[in-house]
Order: structure tokens, then sequence, then C-alpha cells
């Protein structure tokens, strides 16, 4: 790890007023690699898998935009990641704009390599479908992992229209291809309407923990939370894959896929820090669609969500 | 009942991406009567009744646009309208632009008609002006019903602007026409601002139950939807009457006259789910105004509540 | 052909009031099949081969929720379609939401059947990927087609991102497969930036006729189309491809590639007007991004103009 | 006349800052009598006229908000409206919110009012309709008046879903009644769809002259208003009623009835500015919908009109 | 204390439609002096403060034009402002547009002539800056005041770009001025990212009480303001200062430097109404931003807690 | 000059889809020092110096957001820019977000550093105040200069509320400084209302040449372009200033202080193409305002202006 010093700060409002400097996100220095970070945001503007409101594609560039306005230490866990990490923004995935599988396949390489140097992602979507060649490069380097998934939907359906592949399908598939430890996977916000009456059945008969929205209204997730760390441990490789749609549209209206009755943004803080004390080892925040966010305030709220991931990363320092 | 093979299906995603097809409420069919039908969506495209922010006249409209992300089972209850019931669009009422008493009169003669076939009515306003029509024609056909009145506003003004007739009335007209059971009225949401402080006094003097939003904070109203089960009964009939606005803007701000301190969603479902095991046999969702309704999800709400009310229509099979 | 008593006629504005009724092209009825039309709209909810921002999957819906407004009759031409020929919405194509390659073969086969009926397709985009599955099907069954294609850009594009197939290659496309008649092809409103100094000169060498948009500005644009009515003469078969950012961004924001300097709504009425006394026998409306046009006013330009498309084929009464 | 040091001034940006101050029509004081007034803006938050869009209800307090912009010298015609004319803002006419005809009458007898006062009335709308009510009491104090008439449509309708009055109509009723001095009516801006090929021959019928859009794209509307002011000479009252749709959606989106291919802001100026030297007697501006003008531009090019209107009152001096 | 009979009345809906009449706040009479005054609303359209969004200088403009659906009686807590307090619009203070400064000392001058006629000021903000020379006018009349500060961020900063005055330093300076009983100061709502871990310890060194978001998540705060209220007792002079932003941008999206997790509106009403038998002598409510804020419901939501302020103020009855 | 394969390229759609990448103008390279080049973009997020609306702050991120669709070649002229100089993005100035005095000076010194390099400055704002510290700089470099200024308001205000440096002032001081050769100095595009009749005078006082927007409506500008070029002579030095609110806002909505009947984008465009052939040394697009700007349309026209301007510097190529 790089001595205090070294490390790449955001630029300070002070320095900068928090409305200029180019839009990296929180206005990190930008790099061409992952060498020598312990943790890297990086964006993939792919709509192609929405099967509703595209427009996902301009998730990175909105986040990082609405990004401008974190500080860098967290007031409420304390958490001081630029303390301790060698963090950079690592630009984008070059996917291709007009075919979701050569895509996907780019999307892994890129991961490859960015795992290859011990670098630890997070994430701007871009749809869910994402998740699959993520979870394909980290499982190449990790084994299967477990997963802590915050969705409105939980995207294991067979096909769609046909396709294997697309923003609903990704954990199907990873289960398939053995990326996923299935007694590790926790499915939290799941509801809205479906094909089958039995299509949370699925996920169950996985291993999977599958906890409806409605089933937590009205409650705090910090017990759930604290039974997944005695789960998982704290070594099992966890990723995160936090769909924003997870949450209620009244908190992340910009999305694509919106269903109501969801999380509430409290909630998912509290999934997200009480990740802390596990091996977290790669995250991702999808689904925010900058057209139907007029305001900027789900790209926000995402950018919010990703360094609050970087927070709880291993290592990094905290009250 | 009509066999199940024969009953009308949502167009699925699979078939028909959503953003295609023409947009009826849910991608069912439309048809041009009630005939035949267990239950119907019809849009009632008023808003001559608004005293304050128009609009709502674009509802169905918008509503029906929304409808297509909704898929056919309700993955929280488990209930499948669409294995009983035959159900479809039954397109709009052809409401007078320029006039409201005309409109009345139309809204209350298209009932009439769908009521004869035995059909329950699931409408999409349009002002709530609408219910008094509506709520004229069901009591020709099933005498003072019961009613689950979701609102913002009690809507029992003596009048407004010295009209009789407008969408802060049509409880007060229903009472004195003896279209309503009094002592089977539940009010849920009230709150705001009043003309005078006994603005809640009346409904509670005609033996109604008013839940003040303020009141029910912090709380699940599973309780109270069981206390109004069990002092309605199985067999009376029941209406509901889903102002949108009941809920807190930040949920549902595309409408006419918004009020803070609102109904969350989560209650809201619990509202509508709790009306399982009524003999539910009509129902409204009013007042949501597309033009204040940006990103879409005021319409896209209603929509699913609208689905919800389908899902606990008698008859249908549940988990 | 039909008798005028048996002809569909859009929903007029006092039988149903302009906001109501189910939200089909004209509110005309919408059919299954071609069987009987002489020409029908159909829509191609595409946004696959978009470049820049999506959205384009939402044309369809969003142009046809705007064309409620039309009323029957042509003020300014006298134009009269509804007098004379059977038109009818014909929903949408079921395209592959996730593959575009798929989605062009799938539009490919049901313009074929539409084209076997003898009906005249007026295509509601969708981006203009889908000019050539449509030119492939008109060409097979009227071969090599005169081309009035109005746009910014050429669309003649040797690849996107190494793709043969996107929005911007279609024209392309169409050359190499023999699908235009060269000399027989004026491409209206070219402009902007590109990756060549050279990228008009390509269409050129065709025997395309480039008008690009600077040097029209400030003129009336039926000059232009005498001289189009001259050399194509009144058999050939000509298809219109109407890229809506041919016209200026101040007229038509909401698409998706935005060039500025564009020809006004004048000159693009002036082109379709002007396209009267051809023997024109497929149109297309392409490229309105709904969620760039929160007014609606581009989608309600849009259906202008394919409603004034279908005043200009053969056989439609005119002053 | 009052002496130029009495008269009323807007407030200007150096005394308070334009963004602040209570919204009156150009910041001016507002009073409730006319009394004393040469000239008054007056609101009639009317939209129960309305065939499409509703929303011009709140038209006359956009209105207002925009016009806080203006300064009180017109740069291009040089005239100084404040340097002669007593002007006030009068507020609105109190509309009853739920009956279009109590409406009319409500209006008529405002305005019989305002009129008696000798003061001239320069009307933010509301929609069309409200041109009915005004001129009815201007011709009781004027007789039958010219009329210069800027619109996409001509508002002769017969009837407008059975109904006499709405926005569609005024100027029928007007001839019924003998409001209008025909041989001196010009409609400006005519164009779009209609419900019957000759809906353009009544008006000529009655004498007016029609002056579609589309036969002046590309030309100054100088020399037209040049034979206007020949015709009507400087002493018979003209009416200016402009409705803002009669501008081309582009410069004028936030209305209820757009339609394509409209007059540009220069002709719409160039038409109140070529009514310097008649006998202009009254004014209004309607049918800006503020719910479609989210940037506001609408309801600020409306407040300029309104201005301009001012500006060719008689007694205004001119460079 | 004026007789009632005397007392200003809120331009009611019955005589005025809501969407009619000049928008002041909650269609008050607009004065030009505190004089007579028991409380008055003053607008501060200032946004020279701000770090990142601007726009809150319109702030004053909007919730005006919001606050025009308010009705006089408070339905849930039965305060009835207005039977027993002078209120008016004082319309707005002219802050100098072009330097902070400068504007600084034009609010302090006005507040001390609105003070010194024993008036009660509810600000219309306007960013948090404004807060500091409304204090330093307070604080001459009443002495160091106690506080209730809602907001997202502790504004103690000891400078913001170098600068000792900006929207995220007026409690700093507030306490080096002696303006506040610091232990009499509640910090409510307190969360996001910081410049240093220890921003949170300043305040507390002063004797504060802070109450950061995420400690209150899920709970009622009626139990704090008991505390409250037991603490600073019914004689202590008190100031409420409530940043929009100390409520979720679910709720009140419109504003400059939203942060994720914060109150619930339930428990920002909570508060407010909590403060009743305080002795509060004057409120602000800051930080709306309309251009950020396109269906105005935070507008709204500001000016009901505006009116909600008003209900706690001493003298004001209440069921 | 370097060679040309040392030139920074802009990335191109076919590297990395135009919705991906980091957001620096054109997505050219971003750099901290202008030491090598030979032109550079520069933003100056200031908007303390606006009178009306604000949001000019968030200018320079937009218009390099939207710039991300721009390619290297000019299809109209020809121009080749990237071939001949060496071009990169130098990020924002750091302005002091709450003084606008401090900030003029903090411009001037950063502008005195680029052009020590011998930079041609691009100036992306930011409100208009920005031109007088830029003049600054350049008039030591340069001597006086020839000036090109499109704007709506000739920006010569004595003062703004008693303040000498605004939006409104900065050509005032200017001339006061001696930074202008006044014959050599052109308005173009003045209009709406002012504070005096002569307001337009003091301009035509210093030898100014004023064109006012009414007087070149449907003209082409190249002949007046052609009279500038002759006057101005290849040698002077030349800066362009161009207020986007020259431009009408049917183009631009997106500015603060828009006034109708502006120049087209035609003749926009005209205007800095009939610069080629001046030596132009430096050039500012102005007062785009992202929050009145919903579809980013403004800012992509402002992002085009800008690279019409690269375009005539000397030095670049062209057809």
């Amino acid at each position: 790890m790089t001595t205090s010093s070294d490390l790449n700060q955001p630029l300070g409002g002070n320095t900068m007023p928090r409305f200029g400097g180019i839009a990296s996100m929180m206005r990190l220095p930008v790099v061409n690699t992952a060498q020598g970070l312990n943790a890297a945001f990086i964006g993939v503007p792919l709509d192609l898998g929405t099967s509703n409101r595209s427009g996902a594609r301009f998730g990175p560039r909105q986040i990082r935009a609405e990004s401008c306005l974190l500080r860098p230490y967290n007031m409420a866990t304390g958490a001081a990641p630029f303390d301790a990490l060698q963090v950079a923004d690592l630009g984008d995935v070059p996917i291709n704009p007009y075919s979701l599988s050569k895509s996907v396949d780019l999307i892994e390489s890129f991961y490859d390599e960015v795992l290859a140097h011990g670098c630890t992602p997070l994430t701007l979507g871009g749809d869910h479908t994402i998740a699959l060649p993520i979870l394909r490069a980290v499982a190449k380097r990790h084994g299967p992992v477990a997963l802590i998934h915050v969705d409105a939907h939980a995207d294991v359906n067979e096909h769609m229209f046909g396709e294997p592949i697309a923003h609903g399908t990704p954990f199907r598939r990873a289960v398939e291809e053995g990326l996923l430890a299935g007694d590790k996977v926790w499915q939290i916000g799941l509801r809205g309407t479906g094909y089958a009456s039995d299509d949370f059945d699925w996920p169950r008969q996985q291993g999977f923990t599958v906890v409806p929205a409605h089933e937590v209204w009205w409650q705090s997730l910090a017990p759930l939370m604290a039974q997944v760390r005695k789960r998982i441990g704290p070594d099992h490789p966890v990723y995160i894959s936090f769909d924003i749609d997870g949450l209620d549209p009244s908190f992340a209206g910009g999305t694509g896929t919106p269903e109501i009755g969801g999380l509430s943004v409290a909630q998912g803080l509290e999934i997200v820090r009480g990740c802390r004390g596990l091996n977290v080892i790669g995250c991702d925040l999808v689904e925010v669609s900058p057209p139907y966010d007029s305001s900027g305030n789900t790209a926000l709220l995402a950018a919010n969500l990703l360094y609050e991931m970087l927070c709880v990363l291993p290592g990094v320092p905290c009250r």
C-alpha cells in the first residue's frame, strides 16, 4: 500500500468550486491503468440489455457529474477511504454500442486486466447485464463469490425475448456458470409483478436468501446484515451488486424498470454499511437512467452509494 | 366464468417489447362492450372539476402507457387475476370537455351499462368528481356501499366556488343521495390545511371513520385493515376510491392538489391488499396529472395500484 | 379501392375528446393484418442502432399519443386521404430488444408481408437503422427505388464501431445491395461535423444529389422539389425516409444526434408536399426520442409529417 | 391624462433584482379598480374551454413571473409607454373554475366595468374562449370592432362536442352577435388539419381576410400590415387577439393545441408593431399553458408580446 | 393585538380560484411596512452564497406561487393563526445581486426595521447565508437565541474557498459573534460527506446538540422535541432555521446541495409542531432552488413548512 | 507548430461510444498547462454576475458533456482544425464562488498565463462578466482589439445595482480601460427592452457598429461579414465574444436573460464562419444556463459554436 501522502485525493471544493473542474468520479485523477491502484471507479455505459426504458448508457457520465458534490470523509461512519487506499477513475469500458454480446466480452476482458493488478473495481453502470461479465472475471480470480444483491427484480430469468443474456438474466447465468457461492447469496428488495407465481422460487432452490421488499417495510436492515456477516465470515470474497431500482422510485426515479413499494435509502445504506468487515472484492451500482432523472438526484444517490461501497472496502480506516 | 384458456392475457414482454405495442391498460385487448367481462379498466379523462392544477384529463392515457411494464402475476401476494377473470380495457368515457355537469351524466350512463353486464369497473381518472356519477351507478345496482377512501382531502365540501359538484364535494353529495353506508366508510390519509377547523367533523358525524395521515405515520396499516374487514364483513358491497394524493408527494408528485406528510406507498399497498376478502364491486384511482409527472412515475404507481385492486377482486386466486 | 363509406376514419374530437381514447395513430382502428388496406401506419420501436442518445424505442408510442390532435383534412393542400384510402394502424413490429441483427431480420419479414398485401407502409421509428430492412423488403417488391432522404447525416458510413449495420450505415448498405436507383436519390439537410472531409463525396460518387442544409438556408425548397419530380417522373417507385434530425433542433429537439443549423419545418413540409405526383410506395419518419422531448412537440411534429406523407400518396384527392 | 411624474413605472432591476419582488405584470403596482388608468393588464385564468391540453389557467401567473425581466423602453421602436400612460396590473378575473358558461358571464361583467372607466384592457389568458366575453363588452362600448387575429386556428367552429362556446368557437359567435366589422378582420397564421376541407371558407364568406401561415413563409409581414392600416384607417376601433399558437411551436411550445409550420416571432412582432397608428382599444394574448413550458420561455414571449401591444396603444410616444 | 375582524385573511379559493390572483404568500395582502403586523413573510432572493447548484434566488417567488394552495386552518393541529395574528407579505429584501457582502448588510438592516416593529419574521430563502444577518438583527433585539436548526449540513465551516461568509458558515460566525445560546442549539438531520472526520465535533464543543439523520431513521422526533421544550423553557427566545435539505431529497429534491438519507417530512413536521409552547421569535426556510424543482413540489413543501411555523408562533390559538 | 502526427485528436466514436468516456471538451486530452498548445478550451464556471436567472456556473460542464457528439471535420466549410493545431482542454478557472470581484482577478491571472504561452483561448462561460478580465489579459498582450460581439444586449451599462462590474457592463469597462479598438467593434443581434431609449446610442458614440436583430431578420449576414473583414483587415487582432442569447430563444432557450426576436443559428454560423481570414486571437461563448436547458440542446449549440470558432483560427486548413 502506498504511503498516505502519495494517495490520490478528490479535488476539494475550496480548490475548485464544486460546479467546476472536469467531471471525473469525485473529481479524482483519471488514469489509464489499474496498476498501483487499490480500487478504481469504472464506467460501463451500456443499455443494450434493457427491457423497458433505455438511457442507462449515460449513467456513468451523469453519476460522475453529480459525484462532484462528494467530500472525502464519511460523517456517519467515520470512514476515511482516501487515507488508506489509492483510488482513481479508470474511465469507461469501450463497449460496442450495437452489439450486446460483443459488449459482454469487451467488459469481461477489461475487468480481467483490472483484477490482474489486484485492483478492486467499483462499477458505474450501465444496465444490469454488465454484472455477468464482471462476475465472470471476478470468479476467475476469486472463485465463486458471495453476493449481496439489492434489486427490485431477481434477474434470474431463463431468457428474455428468447435471449440468454439481457438485464434480467445475469444471476441465472452466473449460477449456471458456477460463479456464485449459492448459499452465500442474498437478494434484497425483490417485488413487483412477474411472469409466473414461482418467479421467486428458483433463487431459493439455488440456496439464495430472498428478502422481498414488503417483508422488510418499516424495519431496519441492520439485523439482517449482522446475519449476513455471520454467515459469510470475514474471508470469503464478496461481490455487491446494487441495482438502483432496489430502492423505491421516490428515491430513485431515474431508472428503467421502476417498481413501487421498494426499499428506502436508509435501508440501502444499512445494507452497504453492513458489509463492513466482509472481504468485499468488487461492487457495482447499475440502472441509473439519466433521461428519466431530470433533477440529477438519482445519479447523486448512485454516486453516494458507490462512495459508501468504497468506504467498506477492506483496509479503509473507520471511527 | 369463462374457462381459463379463453381468458384475455396482457401482452407479454417476450412477445412484444414493453416499449412497443398499442398502449392499452396492461396491453390487454380493447373492447367496446362489457358483455362477457368480469372486470374492465375504464378511463374517465376529466379534469373540469379540479380546483388547482389541471391535467388529470391525460391521466388515463398516461396510466395506460406506463402500465405496459406490468406483468400478470403479483409476486407479493401470489394473486393471479388473469387465471380467473375475463378482463379487458373498455377505453374511455367520452366526457364533454366543456361541461362538468353534462360529463357527470355521461359518466353515470356509461357505468350503468357496464354494471348491467355484471362487470366490475376499475376506473382510471380523471379528477375525483368522477366518483360521484360512478357511485350513483353503483348504488343503483348494489344499494348503499361501503367505501374505502384514500385521500389527502375528505372531499365533503358543501360546495366549491358556489358549485355543488366539483372534485372536492363527491362524498358530501354521495351521503346526501344515500349512496353510502355511512358506518362502513373509511377515509384514510386526510391532512393538510382547511377552510375551517371542523372540516373533519362532518364526516365523523356521518359515521365515517377518519384516519388522518399524521396519526398513522410510522405504522403499518395492516391492523387497520383487519378492523375494516371485520366491520364490513365478506358480503357487503365495497367500493374503493383511491385518490393518488392520499400518498405523499414524494411518491406521487404528479397530481393536482398535493399535500405534504402523506401516506407511504407501503401503506397504500397495505390498504388495497387488505381489501382482499371483501366484496369489492368497483374501484377507482384518480387525480394523476401527467403534466406534473415528467418521469411518468406517478402514472406508473397508479397503474400498479389499479393492478393491485384487480388482484383483490372476488374470485381472484391467490397463494 | 374500397368505397368511401367503408373507409376507416380517425376518431373525431366531437365524438371523443382528443385527450381521451386509446392512443393509436390518429385514433384510427388498430388491425392485425394489412389485408384490405391501402396504407398502414406501422411502429418500429428500435433504438439499438443509435450512436449517441437512445430512447427512440418509445418513438412510436409517443408519436401515436401526440397524433390524437390531428384532424382528417389538410387545410394547406386540401388533401383528403381518408376520403379515398383505407388506412389503419398496424401496431408495432415486435423487434428483439437485445439484438440489432435479429431485429433487422424481424423487420424485413414484417414488411414483406405488409407489402405482399399491396399496402403502403408509413413507418413510425425507431432509429434510422430500420430503413435498411424496410428498403430490402421494398426493393424485393418494387426493384431499386428512388429515395427522398431528409437528414442531418448521410448515413453512409462504411461501418460504426466496426459494425456494418447501425443507424449511420443504412444507405451505404442499400447501395451495396442494389436497393436504390442511385441517380434518383436526394439527400437533403446534411450538415454537422464528420470523421473525414470527404464524408459527403461518397454519396455523390453513387450519383446521389446532396443538398447540404447551409446551401438552402433562407430558401424555399419548392423549386428543388420541382426538379426532383421532373427527374423521377410519375411512375418510378419512390421511398421517403425522413429523419427528424434533418430539421433544426429548435423544431425537433427530441432526437438522438441533433445537429445545429438544420432545415426549417416549412422546408420539411415543402419537401413532403413536393412529393405529390410521385409514385410514393413507402415512407418513414425516424429518430424521435421521447425522453428528450419533454413537451411532446417533437413527436407532434413527427405525427404531422407522417400525416403529410399520407396526403401525398397516389390516389389521395386534393384541392 | 396624468402628468408624467405621477405615472406608474415598472419596478426597476436596479431597485430590486429581477428575480425578486412580487410577480405582478412588469412588477407594476397592483390595483383594484380601473379608475384613473389608461391601460391595464388583466389576467383571465381560464382553461375550461380547451379541447386538447389544459393548463392555460396558470397562464396569467406564469406570464407575470416571466414579465419581471422586462424593462420600460422598447429598443426596436423607441416606444415609451410609461412616459404617457397610466398603467397598472388589475389582477385576475375570478372565473368560476367549474363552469365555463358562468365564467363567460363573469368575464363580460368584469370587462364592462373596466371599459366603463375608459381603460384599455390588455389581457393575459387563459384559453381563447375568453375572447368572446371580452368582445361582447368591447362591442357594447365601441360597436363592431376591427380584429387582428393571430392564430393557428380560425376558431369559427359551429360548435365543439355539441357546445356553442369553447375555445374553438369565439369568432363564429362574435360574427353572429354582430361584434365584429367583418370586412375589417384579418386572421393570420392559420394552418394545420381540419374537420372539413372548407374550414377556411366560412371566414372568407364573412368578409374576413385569411392569411394562412404557409402563404407567408419566408416573408416579412410589414407589407401586409400596411394594407391593414390602410383598410381600417386611424379611427375605427381595433381589437388584437393574439393566440400564442399562431407562432410556431419552436418559439411557443408551451401551448395547448400546437400546430407545426407557424409564424415566426419576427412575423408576430411585425404584426403587433404594424398596428401602430390604429385605434387599438383592447388586446389579448391567449393559450399559454405553463405545464408545457418548462423553461418559461413561452410565457416570456407572451409577456413581451403584451408589452409590444402596450407600445402601440394610441398616445404612446415613439422615436 | 388587533381584533379578529380586522385581521388579514388569505384570499380564499371560493373567492378567487387558487390558480388565479397575484402570487403573494398565501395570497395575503402585500404591505410595505411591518408596522402593525404580528408576523410577516419576507423573501430574501439570494443565492450568491451557494457552493454547488445556484437558483435559490427564485425561492421566494416559487414558494409564493405554490403557497396559493394553502388554506387558513391547520387540520392536524387545529391551529388558526389568522384568527389571532395580523400577518402580511412584506415582499422581498432588495439584495445586491452582485455582492454577497453588501447583501448581508442589506438583509441585516431590513430585519432591524422589521424587528423594531415587534413583528416576527418568517423568511423565504434564499440560501443559508441569510441566517447570519437575520440572527445578527435578532440577537440585537432578543440577545443570544436558542436555535432549532434542521439541515443536512452543520454550516459551521471556518471558511469556504477562503471566505468567512457563505452558505456553509453562518452558524460558526453566529457563535463567534455571540448570537446563539450554545447550550440551547439543536442541529437535526446532519449527514453526508465532510472535509474532515471531526466536522461534527466543533458544534458539540460549543454545546450544541447534534442529531445526525442516521441516528433517528425509523423514529418519531416527538420525544426529542419534548426534551427540547424542557431544556429551553417557555420564555427563552427561539429561532428556527430550516434548511429544506435537512429533509431527504425524495421529498425536497429542488435544492442546491442535496444529501441522501435525510429526514422525512413527518419528522420535519414533528420538529416544527414540537416548537409549540416555545417563545419562537423568528423562522426561516432556506435553500429551495426552483430550477431543480420542475414539479414545484419542493416549493410547495417549503410553503407548508413556513405555514406550520406560523402556526406555532406565540399567541396562535389551537385545538 | 507541431507536426500533424503529434497533434491531439478528439476521442472518436469508433474508439469509445459517444456516450462514454470522460466528458472533456470534444473528449480532447485534459492538460494543466498551455505550454505547447496553439489553442485551448477553458471553462469559466461563473454566474455571480447574472441579473436574472443564474445557473451559468454549470455551463462549462454541460457544454463539455454535449460536445462529445462532435467529430473532427467541419462538413460545411471543410475546416480541419486538428490537422494543424495542437488543441487541448485546459479545464476550468477556479473562480471564487462567493466573490465576483475576486473571481474577476482570478480569471485575468489565469488568462495572462495562457496567453504568455502563445495559446489562443476558446472560453466556455459562465456569464458575460468574464469577458472583461479576459479582454484585460488579451489587451495586455495584443493591444486594443477588434471585437465581434454577438448578443441580445449591448452590455455597456454604466452600472448594475450600483456595481461597476456585472454581466451587463463588460464592454463599457473595456472601452474605458482602452481594451477595444472602438471603430472595429460590431455588436450584432441587439434587441429587447431597455432602461432608456438611448441605450443603443452610447456604443455608437464609441464608434461601434450596432446591428439590431430586427434590422437583419430575413437576411443572410454573409454580406455584413464581408464588410467586417474589409474594415478590420487580416492582421488586426480580433476577439469574438458570443453570448448565446444573441440567438433566438427558440434555438438557445437555456440562458439567463432571453430576449425574443433574435438571430437564427444560420446567422450565428455566418458570423463565426465569416471571421475566417481575420486574426482571431481569442473567443468566448457565454451565458449557457444548464438548469434551463433540460434537453441539453443549448449546450450542444454552444459546443458547436465553439468548434466553429476553432475552425476559423489562423492556420486552420480549409477546403
